[in-house]
């Protein structure tokens, strides 16, 4: 695997050093807008404005289907994942609900639903499969489709900036995918699926034992070969998942904020930092999912999340859920008078 | 004290039932949408409507004085109660920027600054005195001034309902009114200030401690008239709670939800609970604020806040950047499509 991991600046301390200095005039007590003070400085010097906006948000949902469904690890038939791609289209599905509300510009990826392609309006083509291999019996996926699906997320992010969008919000589909999600932060943070393994969609406590069995099981088998990410994401991965990675390491590239969905998109962030740890900071995370393996992710990215609304819906409906408090953020950063304008001691 | 409580009626349960029903037909997992399924069948219930909806919000912002800022018992001077006053109605402060931006409407209420009346445009003068009395030495109000306060609150609610208003938010500010908030759950909860005082604006670890003797030496010398919760707020209030108390009361009573923002506006929901425990069920919950005194306010109140931003400014900033989540969970309720109308198996 030779996929090019692109190189990664950081965001602009001058424009941070900017946002502080403004932040510390406003008419409030310092720091008692707490997590919004954050940011807004901190879009400040990833956008590289006085006055950040998120004017132009984009969203880009990617679903694909995953062989490990056949072992039985969803509440849901794997036959729901186009179902709901075209439930995304047809404008009924939560994200394409929310995209609507925030006037935020929705695209929707088959990068590898199973069965023939289907075209629709609106729908993107980049399928790198009819769905992965079952990952509890073989490996996901071949090198090539790995290499087609990284590659998919990056021409999402590439067109994400092309429409000049100031924010990039990634959002998943696929039935099975929170196994693979499972697997693969096992294998990320060296652990196995006990603490990680949970309901998803709707298991029961003899599903999630179930899914956990599986899981297990498919650690086992690719032991030998969990050492490097590409190779875990190779093994274990989804296409949906992979398009995550390869499309928040390219938004990065391009100076574009992300904001990060759920236990998924968490663990397809955590993949994208390995492979390249200046990602980090362009990093914004939604929510913290009900799905328990998402706690450790996101402590092992040490991200705090801005939501805790025990959703788990995925489709990075967590994500545009938490977007009207960024874009609080910076009307209270680019509106608030400063304790001059006011003509108030500072306290 | 006979200021007359009002009746309040429960939200409506039909409108309760087929909106569960709904929650339970619409294409996402049960239960997966978390807080946001909750808050739309609040919504409908309270509303009686089958598609909630928040266009009309109404933030009313109390602003008065305490005579217990005299203590030393704030990090600003008791001036800024004025000059944010001012702030507030140029739409420089935080609650200006954060009410233009969800197109709400905003209105300033002076109940009680210190110093002579002036008028502004846009500015509701209702004062019940030029500031409380020091209730670190003697009762805070008296009677009549109490009752007053609770009619500009009452008053205002009924404003917002006059409006067509769909949910009601109050603010408040006031240099001290951490200290009278404090003093009041102390007071409400029967315990100490040891829990329950802290930084306010800004206070350094000697200032919190010599704030929690002040509130000490006044809970010891109110000690005998603390049994009723209109003579604790009368003893130990500000005029905006009650102000507050008096507005939650009569929205509820008017049908209106009410979205509470933090330490100090859930003191004053509190007390609105104790004197008419039917008032819980039309209180929404904004946010934990950082200040420490609020864990144990909205425990007593069996609260979830849907935001914990470690936010500490007050003037209701912390309900108004929370109530996009309440308008997301609407938009999802009204305009997700169902399994049949997809065409998907409900799982």
């Amino acid at each position: 695997m030779n996929w090019p991991v692109p190189d990664i600046k950081p965001p602009c301390p001058a424009f941070r050093q900017s946002a502080l200095a403004r932040q510390a005039q406003l008419t409030k007590p310092p720091g008692s807008l707490g997590l919004l003070e954050d940011l807004a400085v901190r879009l400040a010097a990833m956008q590289r404005r006085e006055d950040p906006r998120l004017d132009r948000p984009w969203i880009s949902v990617f679903a694909a289907d995953h062989g490990v469904a056949e072992e039985g690890v969803s509440a849901f038939p794997q036959a729901v994942t186009r179902l709901m791609l075209r439930n995304f289209l047809q404008g009924g599905a939560a994200i394409s609900v929310l995209a609507r509300q925030l006037d935020a510009r929705l695209e929707v990826i088959d990068v590898g639903v199973a069965g023939p392609a289907e075209t629709h309006e609106g729908l993107v083509l980049a399928r790198a499969g009819a769905g992965t291999a079952n990952f509890a019996r073989q490996a996901a996926m071949a090198a090539g489709q790995l290499h087609a699906a990284l590659q998919a997320g990056a021409e999402a992010a590439q067109r994400a900036a092309g429409f000049g969008a100031d924010i990039f919000i990634g959002g998943e589909m696929g039935i099975g995918n929170t196994s693979s999600a499972t697997a693969l932060a096992c294998a990320l943070l060296q652990t196995g699926p006990e603490a990680l393994a949970g309901p998803g969609t709707g298991l029961d406590a003899a599903g999630v034992a179930h899914k956990r069995a599986v899981v297990g099981r498919a650690l086992a088998l690719h032991a030998d070969g969990l050492d490097q990410p590409l190779e875990i994401l190779r093994r274990l991965g989804g296409f949906e998942i992979a398009a995550l990675a390869g499309a928040y390491l390219h938004a990065a590239a391009l100076g574009l904020p992300v904001l990060v969905d759920g236990f998924i998109s968490s663990v397809a962030a955590l993949m994208a930092v390995r492979l390249q740890p200046a990602c980090r900071d362009w990093l914004l995370f939604g929510h913290r999912s009900a799905e328990p393996g998402h706690r450790l992710v996101l402590e092992a990215l040490d991200a705090r999340p801005l939501l805790d609304l025990s959703m788990r819906l995925g489709e990075g409906s967590g994500a545009a859920a938490s977007l009207p408090l960024l874009r609080a953020a910076c009307a209270l950063h680019n509106g608030m008078a400063t304790f001059a304008e006011a003509g108030i001691p500072a306290g």
